[in-house]
């Protein structure tokens, strides 16, 4: 555990620079709260224009604190920041959280003052600029201006938030407080000049406080420590669960090449999240939603839920939203009907179906707690959904002490959607271990994020090196773009299979290569500048022997005609035919380098049917993935059951496809920052046994 | 406006039959919630053990009220609700609220109930059974025992509720109270024995107190009936937004045909609100949220909008929203942002992009106000959403004051979006016409229903005929599958063009055949019995006339071999080439009659994607579509580049298309209940001035 992030959730004293007597005041908040929410350990307010706040003495400047502090909490502007943090510094503090704004966020000005910011900080760490601070609501110290700590208290639980956002910190910190959603540490990174996301995820996944993890991304600025982190928490049993704002700012960003159009920076993070076992929250609800589930510890084994309800309506609701999502609602198994009948619930109740409706006898307790313990006893569900209804308002306690005495009976998951407008029983049920939604979507998230949990499983050893399969002998290979034929050589070297092919210069020749291949063949000419062939009649399919040298000719004065150049150079091609159409590409930007598979053709790039996985990089060395996620990538795909037999169609040879996109990731490992820009498009996946083919493709090297 | 409708929902005197006492009881709230709520006619409760009820004399049978009451609220169970019923009906009541459940919800004993009760009702109108009543808020009336009425004052406004659950009602009740959004009218109509949704649509369409109508929907039962009320509504200028649940039930609708598979009958209620202008609310929060936003009055014409905020974080989660849903946020133009400028928010603000943030400056009342004016002034934004964040929370009523004095200024919407968890704030800013979200999807949610809203148009007269095109003059067909000649026979009178063809029994005529239609030809079997014909080796192409004899007498074989029976009929049919390939089905079910138009090919058929339009129904008698809806169809898809010059294709003969699917529409129109099955799969849609031909079809009759 890092001792100085150690030292700032948790400062014995803490200094704050240009602490204001007004609490009204932004300046004067951090010390009213942080006696309004008992600190414990030393405040050391430093104004030079004040002698006391309270009860507190009141020091004219850093030099003049009387001991040195572990944390500070700096108010001053940007243009004087900097100055007190060198001071803090010097004087040894072990971190300082600096709230000023005006920073790199607005401009190149602000840019310079972060640059000195940075340098005056020296070996103290920094968190912020332009952050609302932090709140350790495991040890009540908050070191924080958010209005959102006018509120007295807060349920303490082991939900640790970390915010790229200080406004989102505050919005968080109060839902969850309304909600009864217990939380550990918050903490607002901002600028990240110093201090970021991954730091704090490193330190929740050690604290024995915190059970679930839950981030608020703007931008994931060190992919690798992002990875780091975030696999620690999962091998410490602390899902990780991500709101990433920045979703339609995918379409805005123009990217160059075919491959990286298609897959758009905000896929790189679902890749990003996916690979780490981060559970992406759809919707901002889901960031607090879904901890709240995962924090009760329970576990969820398969996709079967049982709805009990009271009140028809809202059970139809509830269960509605789960079937979207792919859970199933199956009637009770005959002993569990069974058991339910025998609690008599009367004529009116519809036992045998799901939602279970025990009508209003069932806000008896006794009736209530024997419909619970049916259900979760039975094989055939995994989890429960306890609909509240307007008639069970007027008993809370009864009714969640009821819930309440069936949890220990078993460890499926139990939730409550409630029906009327009604907060209060939601947070009591929330921090009685049956967190409470008021929307489906909000069940369905939790439960979905819930069995996500559950499946993911860290692969590999920490620490272990990234998957490198030996090293390919090449050629020295040119800068710029290969034309088609050295592309090919260059994905053939790698394992991946192309089609067979003779570079030809002219008629005589290409009529000779068009009898060594055998069959009909396609022509295409070979050039490393025009890539657009078709656009300048550069390809011609199903050519024979007799005819394909005057084809040749005319092909010839055609682009001459159209591209302005007489080409020399041809490629005669085996037709490869009966497959499916996939596209394999690279995608590079901030998060990293990722593999792109996708159906070909253009139907297919109409629904961007396309699945990305990023290469693990270990030590700035980026390796080749595995075969299961090659295999999970075309599973992914919406066209996948065009490989698996759809509608009497040959199961296509998968495990082929698996190793060409293995080796083509191994090929931009190798290869790293040497490629611009690859792509094999299309790669042809035959009948099972028959192998994949490559007939076209792009690299182009630096 | 119906007279019994209008007397259920405003009735001067109210018998409560089976009252009791006991206010606690459901039996006893429908008597005190009268009271509570201040009801001012006369209450008639009516229970032979009961002699007074709180202030007022208590009947013991309807034989004994002193009136004749407008309404009676019938709390007895099933098994006696209907004889009082008859009384009740005797005495000339207009229509009464039977609230027992046990009818046809629990099945076949329960159906007879409600069939018993119906009888018994005669002349007299039924609310129910099963329903939790109604609640009207205009007039201060509540004939309900809904626990939501324990409430003691509801917002009264604009929103007319008609529910098919009753749980629902309470829910929805009590959450707009608790959000400061007023309702005029809540009916449950649950069981729908008689009176059902279009009536109380069409009742609210002419309530002067309603402007939105809201449904919750379980099931349409009477299609046109409920069309020609959403008409009436939308021509009086009223939106409905309808939640309708059971959108995974779609899946398990197992349909016959391959049509029908891809369409599923939520697919249908997608259809039938788009076609009477019904906005569909895809969250059930929705149906509170559009409503709201519609009820201002305000008119959104484009999909530009404002973000006003004082907090970084919360701004981009609106803009980030509204961006995946299409809506843009552009950066004020010059003029405004000059006219910001001018406003001095300080130097930190941010005023050249969107979202606008003001910083905390922005809390003073002052520069809200001139932010926003100068905002709602820019001809670059439809709409404003003003975020309020923790820093807005001390001071309420200055902001929603600030904001409210804006509004007369413009119409463009202007919605909240509250950050922090503060219902309060945004109760108040609701009812002061500033329609306030605590998530971004319901900001999103309530901008695209404005926009639907203002885009649909009803075109026709009320009442007027359904198209009917000219009638075809058809031999007479016999029942049963048609063969494929004949199907496309049926279709080709009609007006769609179908690939030419020659039916034959043998190689020579086969030959002659090929000879005569030119180039490379299909060969089929021609059967009405085996309709998969590829499976049984069926299909040949490509066949040149040299060789089509010969391959006949292969395929006879064949069939005879994997069929069981030899085939003695063939189709030759010219092959059709470069089109796009499409196919045109029918589908029926309870919703009524609908054309499919989708993109064949198995690619497409894993991505669903079709377009779905009901026929006109009117009087019995189906309709056409017209060729706008037919349009609309095609431009639907999410393939539809691919008819429009996607990547550099030709462009399709859309007009042909659209021709194509009228024709469709007009053979099923006229066909009626005759047709069983009908489908053309492949049809191919060439490029432009070249047409559209059918290639294969199936038609089966009655």
């Amino acid at each position: 555990m890092n001792e100085a992030i150690a030292k700032l959730l948790s400062p014995r004293s803490v200094a704050v620079i240009g602490a204001s007597a007004d609490p009204q005041k932004t300046t004067g908040r951090p010390v009213a709260y942080l006696q309004k929410h008992g600190y414990s350990g030393r405040i050391l307010p430093v104004n030079p224009k004040v002698e006391r706040i309270g009860d507190l003495p009141c020091y004219p400047d850093v030099a003049s604190l009387p001991e040195v502090p572990d944390v500070a909490v700096v108010l001053l502007g940007a243009e004087r920041a900097h100055q007190t943090v060198r001071e803090l510094s010097a004087r040894g503090c072990a971190a300082a959280i600096v709230l000023a704004s005006g920073y790199t966020e607005t401009g190149e000005e602000g840019a310079h003052r972060q640059a000195q910011l940075m340098d005056a900080a020296g070996r103290m760490r920094i968190l912020g600029p332009n952050t609302i601070g932090l709140v350790n609501l495991t040890d009540g110290i908050v070191l924080s201006p958010s209005g959102a700590l006018e509120m007295d208290a807060f349920p303490v639980g082991g939900i640790g938030v970390v915010s790229q956002s200080g406004g989102i910190l505050g919005s968080l910190l109060s839902r969850a407080a309304a909600r009864g959603i217990g939380l550990s540490k918050l903490i607002s990174t901002s600028n990240e000049v110093d201090l970021e996301l991954a730091d704090f995820i490193d330190h929740l996944a050690d604290d024995p406080a915190t059970q679930v993890i839950a981030l608020y991304v703007e931008a994931v600025r060190h992919p690798a420590r992002f990875r780091a982190a975030c696999l620690k928490a999962a091998r410490a049993g602390k899902p990780v669960v991500a709101f990433k704002v920045g979703r339609s700012e995918a379409g805005a960003q123009a990217a160059v090449s075919h491959t990286g159009a298609l897959a758009g920076a905000d896929r790189m993070y679902d890749a990003l999240f996916k690979q780490v076992g981060v559970i992406r929250a759809e919707r901002f609800a889901d960031l607090l939603d879904v901890p709240a589930a995962l924090c009760t510890g329970r576990r969820l084994r398969g996709n079967r839920v049982a709805i009990l309800t009271s009140t028809g309506g809202a059970g139809t609701l509830v269960s509605d939203d789960l079937g979207v999502a792919g859970f199933e609602t199956p009637p009770p198994d005959a002993a569990t009907a069974q058991a339910l009948r025998a609690l008599q619930t009367g004529s009116e109740a519809v036992l045998d179906r799901n939602p279970i409706d025990v009508t209003l006898a069932g806000l008896r307790p006794d009736l209530l707690r024997g419909a619970i313990t049916a259900l979760l006893a039975s094989p055939r569900y995994d989890a429960l959904v306890i609909i509240v209804g307007s008639s069970s308002l007027a008993m809370p306690e009864l009714l969640a002490g009821a819930i309440q005495a069936c949890l220990p009976d078993s460890d499926k998951p139990v939730l409550a959607y409630v029906s009327p407008h009604a907060p209060e029983i939601g947070a009591l049920l929330t921090q009685r271990g049956v967190p409470a939604f008021a929307a489906a979507e909000s069940c369905t998230a939790a439960l979905a994020g819930m069995l996500r949990a559950s499946r993911f499983e860290v692969s590999g050893e920490p620490g272990a090196a990234a998957q490198a399969p030996a090293a390919v002998a090449l050629e020295p290979l040119p800068g710029g773009p290969l034309d088609e034929a050295q592309a090919k050589a260059v994905f053939g070297r790698f394992g991946v299979p192309c089609a067979a092919e003779r570079v030809v210069g002219t008629a005589a020749e290409a009529e000779a290569a068009a009898l060594e291949l055998g069959g009909p063949v396609v022509l295409k000419i070979l050039s490393s500048r025009i890539t657009h062939k078709s656009d300048v009649g550069g390809v011609a399919v199903g050519l024979l022997p007799q005819t394909i040298g005057a084809r040749l000719d005319r092909m010839a004065d055609e682009v001459e005609a159209r591209a302005g150049e007489r080409p020399h150079r041809f490629l005669v091609q085996q037709m490869v035919a009966g497959g499916t159409e996939f596209i394999l590409g690279l995608h590079r930007d901030a998060l990293g380098t990722a593999v792109l598979l996708g159906m070909g053709g253009v139907t297919a790039e109409l629904f961007q049917d396309t699945a990305l996985r990023l290469l693990p990089c270990e030590g700035g060395r980026l390796g080749a993935l595995s075969r299961a996620e090659a295999l999970s990538m075309a599973q992914e795909l919406k066209t996948w059951p065009l490989l698996d037999g759809f509608r009497g169609r040959p199961c296509a040879d998968v495990q082929a496809l698996v190793d060409a996109v293995v080796a083509f990731s191994a090929m931009a490992a190798q290869l790293g920052d040497r490629v611009v820009e690859a792509e094999i498009n299309p790669v042809f996946v035959l009948p099972r046994g028959q192998g994949v083919c490559a007939a076209d493709g792009v690299l182009v090297l630096a």
